[in-house]
C-alpha cells in the first residue's frame, strides 16, 4: 500500500502529454492562404474530440482518487492499463483526422475508447474492491451506469463506422462526450429516470 | 469541490510542455555555415514571442490560482478550456515563423492570442463567481482591464495582419506581450491615470 | 541531503514523457485498410512490451523510495544514471519495431534494458548504503535477486538475439517482464524455493 | 511573493521534456547492421553530454531553490529566462552530433551553454538579493567562482570552436561538465587553494 501521489503526478504527466502531443499531428502547413489551412479542419476537429474526451478521463480520473488514501499493486497496474489506452489516443486521432474520418481509422478510434471505457471499469473496480463498500462505493455505482452505457455506445459505433456509415459513430462519440461533459446530477437523474 | 493541487500540477504539465515542444518547430538545419541558420532566425523569434506569453500565462495562472481554496467541475472545464487555446500556440508560432511573418499566420496567430486571452477572461470570471467578492475579486477587477485591452489589442490586430501590414499586427503582440512583462503596479496606475 | 519530492516529481515527468513519445514511432499510415495497419503491428508489439518495462520501473521506483528520506547527490546521480538508458528505450523500440524484430536490433533493445537494470541496483545500493541496514535494505535484498537475474537474462539474450535466433531473445525479454509483473509474494517464495 | 511548489513543478516538467525531446534528436535508422549504427554515434556523444548538462543543472537548481521560501516575480522570470536558453539545447545538440561535431555547431552550442551559464547566475542572484545575505548567500558564493569560471571558458570555446579547433572547444565543454560532477567540497577546496 503506497500514498496516491505519485500515482496521480504520474498520471497527470502522462495525460499532460498524451494532450499536448496530440496537437502534433496538425503539421505546419507549407503555404500561406486559406487553402493550405482548409486540409487540416479534420485534422482539427478531431483534436478537439479527443482534447474533449482526455479532459474528460482527467477530470473523472480526479474525482475517483480524491477519496482514495492508498495505491495497491493492483490499482497501480488497473491505472498503467488505462493510461496505455489513452496513449493511442493520438495515433488514431491523427489517423482518422488525416484521412477525413474514413471508415476504417473512425473504427479504430471507438475501439481505442471502448478500451479505454473498460479500463476505466476495472481500475473504478479494483478501487471500490480494495477500499470496500463506502462512500466512494455508491458513488461509483452512480457513474458505472454511464460507463457500461458508453462502453456499449462504442461497442455499437465501431462496426457502424466500417460497415454501415462513419458519420452515424462519429455522432456517436460526440455524444458520449457531451454525456459526460454535462454536470452528473442531471445527467444522473435522467438515467434514474430512464432505468 | 476539490483540492487545487492536481489542476495546478496538471495546467504546470501542459504548459512546461507547450513551451518545450514550440522549439521541435527549430528544425535542425542539414549545413553547418551562417547561410544554413539565417533562414532559422523568424522561426526563433516567433519562438520567443510565444514562450514569453506561455510565460506570462503560466506566471497569471499561478497567481489566481493562489488564492484559490478548491476548484468545482466549472473552473475545472474553464482551465481546459484556456490550455486548449494554449495548446495551439506551437502550430502558429511554427507556421507563422516558416513562413516569415507572412499575412494570413500572423492572423491565426492573433486569433489563437485572442480566443486565450478570452478563455483567461471566463477562468477568472468562473472562479470569482464561485468564491465569492473576496480579495481575489479585487485584484481580478484590476488585471481584468488589462485582459480585456488586450483581446481589444488582438481583436484589431487580426484583421490588420491580414488587410494591411502583418507587421503592425507583430507590434501589436509584442507590446501586448511588454504591457504584461512591466510589474503589475506600475502599469495598474498607468491605466488607473488613462481611465 | 534534500527532501526526496523533487527527485519523485523529476523521475515521474522523465518516466511519463518516455512512456509517451514511444507513441510516436506508431507514425499514422497514409492509407485507410487494414493492409495499411498490419506492417504497424511489430511496431505495436514492441510498444507493449516497452511499455510495461517502464510501468515495471516506475512502479519499483515507487516502492523504492517510499521508504528513503532523503537524497544525498550520489543517490540523485544514480538516479538520473538510470533514467539516462530508460530515456534510450524509445530509440530501440521504434529500431526493434519498424525492422520487424531483426536481430541487430532486439540485441541493442536487450542492452539498453541490461544497462537499465545494472543502473537500477546502482541506484539501490547507493539508497541502502546511505540509508543503513533497516527495513529498506531487507527487502531490497529480496528484490536484489530478481534484480540480478533479470540483468544475468538480459546478458543471455544479447548475443543470442545476434547470433542464434532474435526470437528466443523476445521470449526472454517477454519472460523477464512477467516475473516482474507477477506479485512479489509469490515470486519471492519461488525465487527462496529455487535458491 | 509566492510560494516555491509551482515554480520548482514546473521547472521540473520543464527540464524533463527537455532532456527527453533531446533524445528524439536519435532518429530510429532504416537499417539493421552495425554500419547503420555507426552515424549516430556523434549524436549518441553529444546527447550523453547533454543529458549530463541538464542533469547537473536540474540538480543546481534543485539545492538553489531548497533554501528559498518565496518566490517573486523577479524569480519567476530570471527562472524562465534560464528555461529558455535550456530549451534550445535539445537543437543545438541535435545540429553539432548530426554534423559530426563541424566548428559553427560546436559554436552555437558553446553559446547557448554560456547563456545558461549567465542566465543561472542571473537567477542566483535575483534569489540573493531577495533573500538577504544569509545561509544560502554564502553558499551561493562559493558556487559563484565555479558558475564565474564556467562562463568564462564557454567565452573561450566559441571563438576557438569556429576559428582555432572545434575538438578543443569539445573538450572544454567536458572539462566544465566533470567540474561540476566531482562532488562540490573536493572542488571547493580546489578553487580556495588556487584563488
Amino acid at each position: 500500500m503506497m500514498p496516491k501521489t505519485r500515482l496521480e503526478a504520474f498520471s497527470d504527466g502522462v495525460l499532460a502529454i498524451i494532450i499536448t502531443i496530440m496537437v502534433l499531428e496538425l503539421k505546419v502547413p507549407h503555404g500561406v492562404d486559406f487553402a493550405t489551412v482548409q486540409p487540416l479542419l479534420p485534422v482539427f476537429l478531431s483534436y478537439v474530440l479527443s482534447f474533449i474526451y482526455i479532459g474528460i478521463y482527467w477530470s473523472n480520473h480526479h474525482h475517483m482518487l480524491h477519496t482514495v488514501k492508498h495505491v495497491s499493486g493492483g490499482v497501480l497496474w488497473a491505472n498503467l492499463h488505462l493510461l496505455f489506452w489513452l496513449s493511442l489516443l493520438p495515433f488514431v486521432t491523427g489517423w482518422m483526422g488525416e484521412n477525413h474520418f474514413a471508415p476504417l481509422p473512425a473504427s479504430f478510434y471507438g475501439f481505442v475508447l471502448m478500451m479505454a471505457g473498460i479500463a476505466y471499469s476495472i481500475l473504478s473496480a479494483t478501487i471500490i474492491r480494495e477500499d470496500g463498500p463506502d462512500s466512494l462505493l455508491a458513488k461509483a455505482i452512480g457513474r458505472d451506469i454511464k460507463g457500461k452505457l458508453s462502453v456499449v455506445f462504442y461497442a455499437v459505433a465501431i462496426p457502424t463506422a466500417y460497415f454501415v456509415n462513419q458519420w452515424i459513430a462519429e455522432g456517436i462519440y460526440v455524444f458520449v462526450a457531451l454525456m459526460w461533459l454535462v454536470p452528473d446530477r442531471r445527467i444522473e437523474r435522467v438515467i434514474t429516470t430512464t432505468e
